[in-house]
């Protein structure tokens, strides 16, 4: 745990006075005031991040995480659990959605297995942290050990060093992939928000109404049998999370720690998210919602967090396509804050009041 | 209007097999059926539209209409009608948000003068497409007359044949300029829907909440005075439009006639897709909503036209600015469609329902 506590101490908050001069010269361009909307709030963020107002996201990464799930004994999914490992190969072959999304975006994809029920050539282009074989079935006991918790934390947040000495990084995506993860994500928003779990479930890949009944009993009994605390982020993430859900908390703690920006996906980067912001709430001025999910959830995390969402497409796929996509925005943002001319540059009299 | 009438019959349908086609190749790829959203249609769509499952918009273009206002002279704008020429000048310097945000999608800017109240210097690369120096004050009579508004929407079409001879163009993004524009705009929206002025009005580039009162009553005014023709898209323009509303609406006509995509940006984009798509309702088969405007009647514009817009990011500017942001969208839902392997390809056995 030390190693992840002088991780979060290193967070340092982005320069509020580059935040209020990005803000100065968003109001003074050429243009009506406040008319580029959301993008000027993460023009401004994203200035204060770099402490500069030619913000250049030159390096773009989506880190997609993976992870298996016992709790798929119980029939949460309409995908059987070998399809985590079968997607990870997708992905290493270039055809999967996050591929397709991520070129578009100009962004790499990286693979990590955190917890895949499956032992990988060690010899792929796989960043290599499992912590174990899947979790265990959380109706029965704990997903996970205390400390896997906490291993699976902590690669989060060495997988963020590793890339980024090799390569600085400078807009970091979330994604996963884990077949039944929506699950041990409605039960983590469930245990943070107190609210009901059938209004935080959804069905996930696509399981049927008897199934989305299911999968609500098979949450209420895992939090039920495990009384996760909701004041100890790292008991939540063992009892009812997943791998690669702490994973992804790891990697928000490691980008804030780094000063690198972070887009996180939907519901269940959101989850990951969700962990790293309770244990390290200065974490949250480095994060930024890429989309909305239609998982029924998502929006409960996201006004947690208190964030909006760049993109309403009604995504519901995970890998990090909706933070991928959203990176576009991102980088427009950042065009539009240095390159668009104020009204004395181009010489006209600005009227508004 | 024979010329106008010739191009709405050259309007053909897309293809709806390939539309199709496109369907069954989104729900084999290698992820949960329906799980890219909104892109999947969008996809398919522009199937339809190229007859292709391997669409390349290769070639975009924004083309911003200016044209000024007489209306102004009633106090509804903040900004001096000076202000239209003067953006016009900062378009073709390239300092312009609408310049910004389409080097950022990849398309290039075109502006078209429809009406701007300043002879520019013919030199100049704008098409030169004047109507008249400005609308009349449409609270004392018609804004135009019949015939310019007719000839303002062949301009429309005859910048879409000028453009697409000289370099193929495979998506168009529609913008706007004119200081006082959105007056006009929700007059149009007002006479199509029948809903009342209040609704469909809103605070423009920012009049406080006085100049939107005497905003709403000129409305009411120039709509009162003039009793356009709701079942006359042309009498509706002529009244209570605009000349560059109207090449706006030629531009769609033409688009749609060389089965080209059109995206509309915002209100104004907008009000000219709706006289459009009154004259030609084929032409809808080839729009695209690319935002939702802050605007109060551009939501009552999309539902009339049945359309759902990719991007909700609270802009308020116009020039094309959403348009061309939404283009990266677009551009990512044919590569979606195109390069997203199917389970088949990548021999994972498909076990949703």
């Amino acid at each position: 745990m030390n190693f992840i506590e002088n991780t979060i101490k290193k967070i340092k908050d982005p320069c509020n006075s580059m935040y209020h001069n990005a803000k100065q010269r968003l109001r003074q361009q050429a243009r009506p005031a406040g008319s580029l909307g959301v993008l000027e709030e993460i023009a401004a963020r994203l200035s204060g991040i770099f402490n500069t107002l030619n913000v250049r996201l030159q390096n773009k990464i989506i880190i997609t995480c993976a992870g298996d799930h016992g709790v798929c004994e119980e029939g949460v999914s309409v995908f059987t659990p070998e399809v985590t490992r079968q997607m990870v190969c997708n992905f290493l072959e270039g055809g999967a959605s996050i591929n397709v999304l991520a070129r578009h975006a100009g962004a790499k994809v990286v693979v990590a297995d955190l917890g895949v029920n499956y032992s990988f050539d060690p010899c792929l282009p796989i960043l290599h942290k499992k912590i174990g074989k899947g979790t265990a079935n959380f109706t029965k006991g704990p997903a996970m050990t205390y400390d896997d918790a906490i291993k699976s934390i902590e690669a989060g947040i060495a997988i963020v060093k590793q890339l980024h000495d090799k390569d600085h990084i400078h807009l970091i995506g979330t994604g996963d992939m884990g077949i039944g993860n929506t699950t041990p994500s409605s039960a983590i928003i469930a245990v943070f928000s107190g609210l009901c779990v059938d209004q935080l479930t959804g069905k996930g890949a696509g399981v049927d109404n008897d199934g989305l009944k299911r999968k609500i009993e098979v949450i209420k009994q895992g939090i039920s049998v495990n009384k996760p605390d909701r004041n100890n982020p790292v008991d939540v993430l063992a009892k009812v999370g997943g791998f690669e859900i702490g994973g992804i908390a790891g990697i928000v703690i490691g980008a804030a720690s780094n000063g690198i920006p972070v887009v996180c996906d939907g519901f269940i980067s959101t989850a990951g998210a969700l962990i790293a912001c309770e244990l390290a709430p200065a974490a949250k001025k480095y994060l930024f919602a890429g989309h909305n999910s239609v998982e029924a959830g998502h929006r409960y995390m996201l006004d947690y967090l208190g964030l909006e969402a760049l993109l309403d497409l009604k995504f519901r796929l995970g890998e990090g396509t909706g933070a991928a996509l959203s990176m576009e925005l991102i980088d427009a943002a950042t065009r539009i804050l240095f390159e668009i001319k104020t009204f004395q540059e181009v010489e006209i009299q600005d009227t508004q009041k």
